[in-house]
């Protein structure tokens, strides 16, 4: 969508390098080679498998073990790794950053991590955390494409020494990835994704473990019926388990809060639901639609039934 | 999928009623058409609104607001209305349906319903109960269609003194409608059903109302970063209140015992969090994929990443 209004005539940055090839790392390659607005692209993994990868699917032009000859004359460093390797890589390549790159990150979590990272860095290299609201279940190189940001959100969390042409360059890298991008401190940020993406990754987690583990009823049946509802929390809960340990334990703050809200409300249905309160139950249930409406409205999610799952796209009502 | 394989010559039944012309009711009468199994159709709804646009939709041939009359000379009669409705709904029919007329339901909740029309069917006409676990979070006679129940599971709930030709009679409809049918008692299906349906429905309903009800994150926050994972809560949130209102109030054993084991696993993930157990979160997340695995083995979601939302359907990867 944002193709044709952003390629610029020459790349923004000479050389992007990614440190971490998965979701997110191979759709920002895809992004960003479909706006034109990187030069050359260079990877990073631990893993043998993933650097295979990502130099036959084209996502870089190298791929490396070692974050240190990733960072090599590149102008944006962007971590996509899990949030809690952030320390060890930034102290690794703090001493072999370019004067005058952007470093950022793409981590659900930014107090911590934005911490961690920024003791690292050294003067004249420019640290600005962020976090592109986006995601799809599924992990790796394989799974990335390029319009996995088109019109969501990416947050940056600036501090107030953020040098502006830098922060400026970052704003628009993003843009023309397809994102809008908002800005908030990284503990407002941490509180807004508990409740947006923290703890309904945890309750569907949850739920699919409490499933799993009945005695009356049998996992069969829990497959066989989950067309009721319980599917739709599988597809979260099918997320990437080493991400999503990281995130929990670098917002537990944040998450435990949220997390009490959450019970302390679900009690009040509990007790509505026991002494038979049809009318609180009716009104709760009632409120809940608005905000799927706003969400509708705003795109962030498709208004068709079910998400379109039966082709029901294509009826006419 | 299964038109050609299930058109009869004659029609199985000369005269469908549907009690009730909401999403279920809409999609029955779609799919009954579609496999031409029944003859004609009638419907009954309280609200004229409905009884119009049912008509105009062509959905029933005609539309009454006293189920007395929609079931006049019906030898197929399917409650489709909320569980609330079904008593005084089954008094009132009683007495006016058909001699050899089957009585069916598609409610969401077996065991109290059972009792509750049971005891007016007379002698002679045959009350089996069912629920096609089929759905979408839209509502009313526009929101049905013809693929609703293709592949999905339909539970009847039979007791053993339920008339075996009639049994059959209702089975090969369910299928000629596209589903596959299970039987069980109604019992058990209120235990499945609270941990593949209601508990999700209910978790959904209320981290959304958690997530409205913020002092220190906006609505507007909620909504433009939805995408993180909530939205996906949201949809089954926007499900019929009035309802899901009826489900709980008539499913609240199973549901309480389904909730407090959902809250004792929560509990137990919340302590991870707090003291850093960062193996148990691993541990349960990766779990949890699996269940997702047999879900899409068994065709119960698609397999596109993010249900297919971006268009990610026709990625070659």
């Amino acid at each position: 969508m944002s193709e044709a209004k952003n390629k610029p005539a020459t790349p923004m940055f000479k050389r992007l390098a990614l440190i971490g090839i998965g979701l997110i790392g191979s759709s920002i390659s895809h992004a960003a080679r479909r706006a034109g607005v990187v030069g050359d692209i260079v990877g990073c993994s631990p893993s043998a498998a993933t650097r295979e990868a990502a130099v036959r699917l084209g996502l870089v032009s190298q791929a490396f073990a070692d974050p240190v000859d990733a960072v090599k004359d590149a102008d944006l460093v962007i971590l996509c790794s899990p949030v809690g390797t952030y320390e060890k890589i930034a102290a690794a390549i703090g001493p072999h950053l370019e004067p005058g790159a952007i470093v950022s990150d793409v981590g659900s979590v930014k107090a911590a991590p934005v911490r961690e990272i920024g003791q690292h860095i050294p003067e004249g290299v420019h640290f600005i955390a962020g976090h592109p609201v986006a995601g799809t279940e599924q992990s790796g190189p394989e799974a990335g494409f390029a319009e996995l940001f088109d019109g969501r959100w990416c947050i940056l969390t600036p501090d107030d020494t953020a040098d502006k042409t830098a922060l400026a360059k970052l704003v628009t890298f993003w843009e023309a990835l397809g994102s809008r991008v908002e800005m908030m401190s990284p503990q407002h940020h941490d509180l807004v994704l508990a409740i947006t993406s923290h703890v309904p990754h945890l309750i569907a987690y949850n739920i699919v473990n409490t499933a799993a583990h009945l005695e009356r009823v049998t996992d069969s049946e829990v497959i066989k019926f989950s067309a009721g509802g319980f599917r739709d929390f599988t597809r979260i809960a099918a997320s990437d388990p080493v991400m999503w340990r990281d995130v929990f334990l670098n917002n537990k703050e944040a998450v435990l809060e949220m997390l009490g809200r959450f019970s302390e409300d679900l009690v009040a249905l509990q007790r509505a639901i026991r002494f038979g309160d049809g009318d609180m139950l009716e009104k709760t249930f009632t409120d809940a639609r608005s905000v799927r409406r706003g969400i509708i409205q705003a795109s962030q999610d498709t208004p068709q039934p079910d998400f379109g799952r039966h082709g029901t796209k294509e009826r006419s009502s």
